[in-house]
C-alpha cells in the first residue's frame, strides 16, 4: 500500500558499483527503483547484474538487447557520415548514449515512471547526452542525476566514500582492483579517461587496451578484406585469408571488430572538447568502426558526385557534433539522418582493406554504379573528352584572377 | 639578327623524354626556348638535364633551388591547415605547382619572356595549376600548352610517336624501361597514376614505392620523435630513440621524410575527383607530411578554443580545395591562408608520436599554452566548476527540443 | 528526299531579331530549324512570332505553355529556399532556364534531333544554363551557340550587321526603336542590362520599368494582403482590401506580381558576379517574388526549429549559387531541392504583408504548427520555464570564454 | 568603516523603475552599489538620474559616454561584416550589450568590485551577453541577477510589486503610463516587445515607433544620398538634396539617423529564436543601421572577389551569431572580427542611394578600385576575353554532369 505512493525512478544500471550506490541512495530517498541495464555489447554478466539489482531492493530490473538496434540505427548512419567529431573521435559512446536513452524511456512510458536517474557525472558529457535524449522524448519527464545533487556529490567526494556506503549498506565491492583511470565499453569502442590519464603528457600503459592487441604483437601477416555496401552501409564483408563471409548486420560488425583487434586496428589517443566547454583526454579503440570508416570514405568518393559530396560532407560535420553533443533526438539531427541518407542512394560497391599492424588501408575497389570512368580517365585514350575545352575552362576561371591582379597593380602603384 | 626576332618561351622542363621532346618542338615551332628546371627535391641529375636542355637548342637553362621556398611557403601553410583535399589527399603535387610558377615566372620577368609551355596534359589538374598560376600573376602572358593543341597530340598520340621523334632528332631516350604507371616526384611527395594503375581495383604493386618502405619491412621497433610547433609550424624534432634533433625547416622536413619512409608511414591509395570533373586514382606517398598533419591536427585541438576550431576547419577545407584546384594565387587563397595563420598564434607546443610499420600514433602532448586545464577536467578535484550548473545547462538546452515534442505530438496527433 | 539528310536543329526561339537571324542563318549552313517558343510568362504575341518562324523557313514552330510548370517546378522551390545570389538577386532568369532546356529537350527528343542552338551571348549566364542543362539531359547533344562561333561573330559585329542581314533575308525589323539597354522577361521577373546600364553610375531612367509603377506614383493607400503557406509552399493570398482571393498556383503568382507591380514592390539594381567572372551590373523587377520572398522567411522562421533552420539556410545559399550557375539539372541540386523540401514540412501558417510605395513589410503572422509559445516567452507568465536555469546555462558557456581569459593573461604575462 | 566591510557591485544602471529597485534592494541586502549608466546614444536625462541614483543610496554613479565607441568598435565592425541575425535583425542591442559590459568592467577594476548585477530578465538574451561579457573579461567576476534569483524574482511577480516596493522605499515612480510594451533603445536602434506583442499576430500600433516616421507621412520628395566607404566603413555622407556633408563616424551615424528616421526607413517586425531556445516577437526601427546595410553590401560586391566574398559571407553569418548569443568577448569572435576587417581592405567607393517613405535603395555606385569592368563586361566591344573560350568552359562544366546522366540511366535501365 505505502509502496503505491512512492515514484517510479527508471534508473540506468550498469552493474557496477557507482549506479549499485545510486540505486540504493534513491531507495533511501524514497523512491521505487526500476533498473534498466541496456545491453549494447559491452562485456558484462548480465545475470548476476540482475540478481545483483533485485538484491539491492530494485522493484525489478529491465535488460533489453539493444544490440541489432545499435548497429543498424546508430552505427550504420555514423558509417554514412563518416561521423567523426573533431575530425578524430568516432562517437562510439556518443552514438550508444541515445540508443540506451531509447530503451530507457520505453520503460519510463511501460511502467509509468516519472523519473530517470543515471550515474554520469556533471562534468562529463554523458550526463547531457542522457539528458537532452530523455526531455526529447518525453517533455515532462523529471531526472535525478545524483552527480549534480549537492546532497549527493558533497556525501560522496570520492571513491572511498562510495565504498563505506557500499560496505555499509552491503553492496557487493568489485573483486579486481580499480584500474587507474575510468572506461566505457560497449560493442563499437572502449573508452579510457580520467586518472593517470589526465595529464595529457602520459603515454597509455600497455595493458590498458582490452578490445584491441597491441600493434607490435599483431599478426606478422596481413589480413584482407573485402567490404561491400548498398546505399552506404555495409551488407557483407570476405576475409580473403579464410574466405569467412558475413552478411548479418550485427554479425558483421562484431567480426570487423575481432578481426581488426587482432590486427591491433583503431586506437587513438585524443584531446577533444566536451559540449561543457573543458578539454579532456580520451584513448578510444573502435577497431570495426575504424575499418568502416576508411572503407565507406573509399566507397562513396567513388560512387559519389563531387559536388554533391561537397554539401554531404558539410552535413557530415555537423552530425558529428550533433551526436557528441547528445542531439540525436533533435530536429536538426533527424534531418540531418534524412539528408545523409538520401545522398547514399547511389553509395554502392566492393572495397578492399589490408589490416596489418595497426593500420587499415584500402588497396583496390569496385563498383556496378561508379562515376569513375577508365576511358575518360585514361592517358592513352581520349575518350568522350577534348582537351582542348580545357583550354577554355582555364581562361575563363583564370579571367576573375587576371582582373584581380591589375587591379592590385593599379592600387600598389597608387 | 633572326634570332631578335624570335619569341621567348619559359618552359617548364623536367629532364625527361615528353619535355625533351616539347623542347624541340617548340624551337621547331620558331620559338627561342629558356628551360627552367624548378628544384622542389626531386631525385634529379641537375647537371646532365642542364647539359641536355642545351644541347637540344634550350637558349638557356636556369634550375632555381626552390627547395627551402616550397618548405617555408608552401608546406609550412598546409600543415597550419591540417590541409587535406577530399579528407585524404595531402596535396604533394598541388603545393608544388604554385613554387615551380613562381620560379618560372620570375625568369619570365628577367628574360622579358612572352610565353610560357609546360608538358602537362589536357585531363590533368596540373595544367590547371600551371596556367592560373601564369594567368594570376601575369594578365597577359600567352600560354603554349602542347597536350591541348591538335597539332601536337595529333601529331604524338603514344609513347610511340615520341620515341619515333626523340629517334630522328637525336633526343636521348630514358635508359630505364618505362614502368607501366607514371609518376611525379617532389620532396613532399611521390605520386602514382595512370597505367595500370587506371582499375582502381587493381593493388599497388610492391615494387612501386620509392620514398617509403613496405610497412612489412619496416623495422620492428617502433620509433618515437617529439615534435615541436609554434605559431602552428614545427620548430624542432628530437628522435627519442638517438637522440638526432633538427630545428631548420628544410632539414626538418627531410627528416621526418626519412624516417617517416624507413617506417613505412604515409602511403595512401584512393580516387580523387579532379577539377575537371573525372574520378581517377592515385597512389601517394607522403611519409613527413603525414607524420607532421597527426602530430600538428593534435597539437591544435590541444591549444586551441572550441569554436574558434570550429571556423578554422571550414577554412581548411576550402583551402585544400583551392589548392587542389590550382587557386594558390587567388584573392580567396591569399585571405584563407592569412585567416588560418592568424589562428595559428597559440598553437605552441610538442607532440610525441610513434612511427611503427606504417602508422603514426600520437601518444602525449604538452603546451605552454594550453587551454587544457588537468585541475578543471579532473573527477577528483571540482575545480572552478560547481556542477550544479550543468542542471541548467542542460535543461535550458532541452527548450527547444521539448517545444519540438509537444508540436509533433500535437501534428501527429491532428 | 534532300531534306532529310539535313540534320535537325531545335532553336530556342524568342521572335526577336536575333534569334529570327539566327534561325536563317542555320538554314543557311544547311540544317533543319525547329522552333521552339516556351511561354514562361513573357509579354509575347505568340502567333505572330510562329507565324514569323515558319515564313522565315522553320520546319516547325512549337510553342510550349510552360507557365504552370514554371511556377510549381522551379519558382515554389525558389520560395522554399529562400533564393537569393550574393543576397539579393531573385534569380527570375537563372529559373527560367531549366525550364524553358526542358521544354526544349522534351522537343530534341520528339524530334530526333541530333543539335540545339539558342542566341545567347558568349560573356553571359544564359549560355552556361542552357547548355548545361542540355548536356545534364542528354550528353551527346550537341550545340550550335552562334554568338561563341567565330564565323558568326565576326559576322555579326553590331546591331547594324544584324540589320543588314535582315533586310537581305527578308526578316521583319522590330517596329519599336530598340531601348538603350536590353532585357529579358518571363512572369518572375524583367531583367534590365547592357547598353547605358553598363557605367554602374548611372541612375535606371524612370521610363525602363515595365513591371511595376514608380512607387512615388504608387497607390496613397497601402494594401493588406495575407499569404498562407502549406510545406513552404503559397496556396492562398487574400486581399484585406477587396477581398480577393486566389489558391491556383499560377493565378496566385500572377495576381501577386499585378498587385505587387502596382505597389511599386521588387526593384533592385545591383552589381553581380557572373558565373564566367565578370561583374555586371542589372536592374531587376520582381514584384511576385518579392512578396513572397519576404513572407515565406517570416513563416520560416516562426515555425521551424531554430538549428535546423540554420543548416537550411546553408543548403539556400547553395541552392541559388546552383541555380544561378545554370546548375539546376544536377547531382547536387537534385539533393539540395529534396533536402530544402523536406525542411519545410512543418512550414504552416499565414503571413499578413502590407504593400505601399516600393516595400513590402510584414504586419504579423500565425499558425497552427508554430514552435512560438506565447505562454513561454511572456514576461508576465513564468510558463514552463525555470529562470535559475539559466545561470547554469550562462555559467557552463563561460567557462571556454574564462579558460581563454586566463590563458592570454598567462601568455600576455610573459 | 563598516562601509569598507560591504562588498562592492558595479549595477547596470538604467535610470528606469526596475533597476532603481535592484539599486534600493542590493543595498538591502548588504552590498555597497556603485551604479554605472552607460551612454550609448539612449534618450535619458542623464542629470536626473544621477541625482536619482544617489537619492537612492548608490555610493556613486559613473555615466561614461561610450557613443563614439559604440559606433567606432561595434558598429562599424557590424557594417563590415553585412551584419544580420537570422536574416533580419540588424543586432542594435546585442551589439551595444558589450560596449556597456566594457565600460562597467572598466569601472569594476577602478573600483576593485567583485560583483556585477544587471536588471536583465531569465528569459531574454541580455542576461547572457552581460554575464557572457563579463565573465569572459574578469574570469573570476560574481554575478548578481535578481531576476534569476527566486528571493528576488518571487517577491517581485508583476510590476504591482515593484510599484509597491518603490513607494515604500521612496522610489519615484514614472510619470508617464507604461506602454503595454517594454523596449530598449540605444543610438542604432530601439527594440520593442513583450506585452501585446506577445501575440504574433497584433500589429504593431502606430504609435510605438519613436525613431522613424509612418513611412505613409514621410516626406513626398525621395532623398538622395553619397554614401563613400573607404576599408568598409562609411567615411562620408553627403545630402544630394541639401549638400549637407557628416565626416565624423558619430556625427555621420546620428545623421543617417535623421535622415532615415525622417523618411521611415528601417522598420521591421520579426520572430526571432533567442539564445535560449524561444522564438520571441521583436519589432525594431534601425534607420540608419539600414542605409549603411544596403549601401555597404553594394559597395561590398562592387569590389570586392567574387570567391574571396562567398568565405567572407560565411564568416558574416557566424559573426551575427556570435552577436546575438553574447559572444563578443570570445576568441571566436575575435577571430572573426580579424578576418572580416582583412577581407575590407579593397571596399572602397561611393554608393548613391534613394530615401523614399521606408525604403532604401540603390541607384548607383562607383569605386576607384573596382572589379568591375565596363569594357571586359561590355555586349559591344569583346576586350580581353575570347567567347570561344566559354565553350570549353561550358564542356569541362558539364564533364561530371553527363556523365552522372549515363550513370542515372544505366542504373534506371537495371
Amino acid at each position: 500500500m505505502a509502496e503505491s505512493r512512492r515514484e517510479k525512478v527508471v534508473l540506468a544500471y550498469s552493474g557496477g558499483l557507482d549506479t549499485s550506490c545510486i540505486l540504493v541512495w534513491l531507495i533511501e530517498q524514497g523512491y521505487d527503483v526500476i533498473a534498466v541495464l541496456v545491453n549494447v555489447g559491452q562485456d558484462e554478466n548480465f545475470d548476476e547484474a540482475r540478481a545483483k539489482a533485485l538484491k539491492l531492493g530494485a522493484l525489478k530490473i529491465v535488460i533489453p538487447d539493444a544490440r541489432k538496434e545499435f548497429v543498424e540505427g546508430f552505427i550504420w548512419p555514423a558509417v554514412q557520415a563518416n561521423a567523426l567529431y573533431e575530425d578524430r573521435y568516432l562517437l562510439g559512446t556518443s552514438l550508444a548514449r541515445p540508443c540506451i536513452v531509447s530503451a530507457m524511456m520505453k520503460v519510463v512510458r511501460e511502467e509509468g515512471a516519472e523519473y530517470i536517474s543515471h550515474g554520469a557525472t556533471g562534468k562529463g558529457n554523458d550526463q547531457v547526452r542522457f539528458e537532452l535524449g530523455a526531455y526529447a522524448q518525453q517533455p515532462h519527464i523529471k531526472i535525478i542525476s545524483p552527480w549534480k545533487m549537492p546532497e549527493f556529490y558533497n556525501r560522496f567526494k570520492g571513491r572511498n566514500d562510495l565504498f563505506e556506503f557500499a560496505k555499509e549498506r552491503g553492496i557487493p565491492l568489485p573483486v579486481t582492483p580499480k584500474s587507474p583511470w575510468s572506461m566505457d565499453a560497449n560493442l563499437m569502442h572502449i573508452s579510457y579517461e580520467s586518472g593517470i590519464l589526465e595529464d595529457p603528457n602520459t603515454h597509455a600503459p600497455a595493458d590498458l587496451y582490452q578490445m584491441t592487441s597491441d600493434p607490435e604483437k599483431a599478426p606478422e601477416k596481413p589480413c584482407m578484406l573485402d567490404i561491400e555496401f548498398k546505399g552506404g552501409m555495409p551488407v557483407r564483408v570476405k576475409n580473403h585469408n579464410d574466405g569467412t563471409e558475413k552478411t548479418d548486420a550485427l554479425e558483421l560488425f562484431l567480426y570487423l571488430n575481432k578481426i581488426g583487434g587482432q590486427h591491433g586496428v583503431g586506437r587513438i589517443d585524443i584531446v577533444e572538447n566536451r559540449f561543457i566547454g573543458m578539454k579532456s583526454r580520451g584513448i578510444y579503440e573502435t577497431p570495426g568502426g575504424t575499418i568502416l570508416l576508411t572503407a565507406h570514405l573509399d566507397i562513396e568518393v567513388f560512387t559519389m558526385d563531387r559536388e554533391l559530396r561537397k554539401i554531404k560532407r558539410e552535413l557530415d560535420v555537423k552530425f558529428g557534433d550533433q551526436v557528441y553533443r547528445g542531439f540525436w533526438f533533435s530536429p536538426e539531427c533527424d534531418f540531418t539522418r534524412w539528408c545523409i541518407n538520401r545522398s547514399q542512394e547511389l553509395v554502392e560497391g566492393t572495397v578492399t582493406v589490408k589490416l596489418y599492424k595497426g593500420s587499415v588501408n584500402v588497396v583496390g575497389r569496385k563498383s556496378p554504379l561508379s562515376l569513375y570512368s577508365e576511358e575518360l580517365v585514361s592517358m592513352n585514350v581520349q575518350g568522350d573528352y577534348d582537351p582542348v575545352d580545357a583550354n577554355g575552362f582555364i581562361r575563363v576561371n583564370a579571367l576573375r584572377l587576371r582582373e584581380y591582379q591589375r587591379l592590385r597593380k593599379h592600387k600598389d602603384g597608387k
